[in-house]
C-alpha cells in the first residue's frame, strides 16, 4: 500500500506548559495529512462540496509514544487500511524527520461520509477509485 | 455603561511552552465573552442565523500586559463603546478574579455585521435596542 | 463511583466549517474536566508542580456519536475507572445539558504520571487517596 | 528591506462555523512565519533557550480584510520594520498564493525579549545582527 508523507514543523501554538505538544493537537496534524492527501488527489474540499458530502471522524484511537518537541521537524505517514461503503479506516503515525525510525504518535481514524444533514451516505465512487487506484 | 462579566479558568490547552497563555488564545477568551453576552440577551447564534447574519471581527487591537497563568481564574470585562450602523466597537479586558485591579490583557474589537455572502449589512435593530437598552 | 460533572458551552472557536465541533476539540473539553476536578480536589497545577510531576495522556479512544452544536450547553461526565501505580484510566462522556440522555461523544483516556524528564513515576499517594476517598 | 515568505494551506482546524478562518487563528499563521524565519536564520528555539530568553507578543494590531477559505493556499509576508533595544516591530500580511495582490489579513506585532522570569531584557546582539544583516 502506498503511504502519503506529510511534513510539518511543530510551532508554539501546538505546545503546552509542559514544553511539548498538547495531546489534542496531534489530531490536527493527522487531519492536515488526510486533507492534504485528498487535495493533492483532486478530492479536496471543492470536490467534496460539489458532491454535497462531509468526511467526518467517527472514531479515533491515539497512542502517544514519545513527545514531539517545539520546532521539531516531523512527518505524518498515512495509509488507508480499509475501504468500506460509507467509511474509511486510516492508519497514521507521526515520526521525526531526522530519525524516521522513531514513532512519536500513532492514530487510527474511522472516517465516515455524511450528507449535509450529517446522515451517513456512500463514499462517492470516484473517491475510492482514485485513492484505491493510487494503491494499485 | 453596563459591563458584562464573563468568568473562566485558564486550562492546559491555552498555554504554550513558556508556561503562560499563548497570545492568540486571549482572542478566544474575548470572543467567548461577546458570544455569551449575546446568548444571554437573546441575541445568540439561533437568532443570528434566523436573521441571516454573521458578526465577524474586522479589526483587533490587543495589549498584552501581564501573563495569565495555568489554572488561574480570570474574568473578561466587556463593554460596547460604539454603536454604528453596520459595526460595533467592543472594549474588553481580562483581569485576575482574585486581584481584580490587575489587568492582564486588553482588547478592542471592531465587529461588523455581514450577510451570508460576507457583504456588510445593517446590524438588526433589535440587537442594538437590546444591548443599548441594557445600557440605558 | 462518583461522577464529576463539568458544564460548558460550545463557542465559535470550537466549531469548524461544517458548523459543528471540530473533532480534536472534544479532547480539550475532556481535559478541562479532568483539570477542573483535580483543581477542586486540591490536586491542581500548583500541587502537581510542587510534586514535580506532569499528568500526561498516553492513550486516547474517542467515539463521536452525535455532533455538538454551536452555543449548545453541554456537560462532561467523568469517572476514574482504574487506579494503577503510575497511571489512571478515565472514562468520560459529553452530554447535552437539556437532554442528558443524549451522549454526544465518549472518551477513554489513560493518563500517566511522569517526572520533569517525562520518565514514568508513581502517582503521588495523596492524589490517589483523595480521588479514591471521594469515591469511598 | 528583505521580506520573508512563508507558505501554508488553510486546514479544517483553522475554520469556524461561518466556513472561513476563525479570527484568532490568523495570529497563529503570523507566529508560524516569525518562528520559521528565526529557525531558518539559526535563531530558533534552541538558540533562544541557550540564551535564556523568550520572544513574546506585547502588542498586536490586526486588520481582517478578506476571509481566507478552507484549503486555500496562502502566504505570510513578514518584515521587521523596527529594531529596538528590547523589542522588535514586525509588519506581516497574509495573501492568496494564486492572487498575490489580494491581501487577506494584515498584522503588526510588537515582540519583546524577556528572561525566564518574564522581565524585559535586551535582544541578544546576534539576533539583531543576523536579521539586520539579512536586510543589509
Amino acid at each position: 500500500m502506498i503511504e502519503f508523507i506529510y511534513p510539518l514543523r511543530v510551532y508554539i501554538e501546538d505546545t503546552d506548559y509542559s514544553g511539548i505538544v498538547y495531546h489534542a493537537n496531534y489530531l490536527k496534524y493527522f487531519e492536515r495529512a488526510r486533507s492534504e492527501w485528498a487535495e493533492q488527489s483532486g478530492l479536496g474540499i471543492e470536490w467534496q462540496q460539489a458532491q454535497g458530502v462531509y468526511l467526518i471522524v467517527r472514531h479515533a484511537l491515539i497512542d502517544y509514544l514519545k513527545p514531539a518537541q517545539l520546532h521539531q521537524q516531523v512527518e505524518v505517514v498515512t495509509q488507508i487500511v480499509e475501504f468500506r461503503k460509507a467509511s474509511l479506516i486510516y492508519d497514521q503515525y507521526l515520526r521525526s524527520k531526522d530519525l524516521p525510525d522513531i514513532i512519536l504518535c500513532r492514530g487510527e481514524f474511522k472516517i465516515a461520509c455524511v450528507d449535509q444533514n450529517f446522515k451517513p451516505c456512500a463514499i462517492p465512487k470516484f473517491f475510492i477509485e482514485t485513492l484505491d487506484g493510487e494503491q494499485a
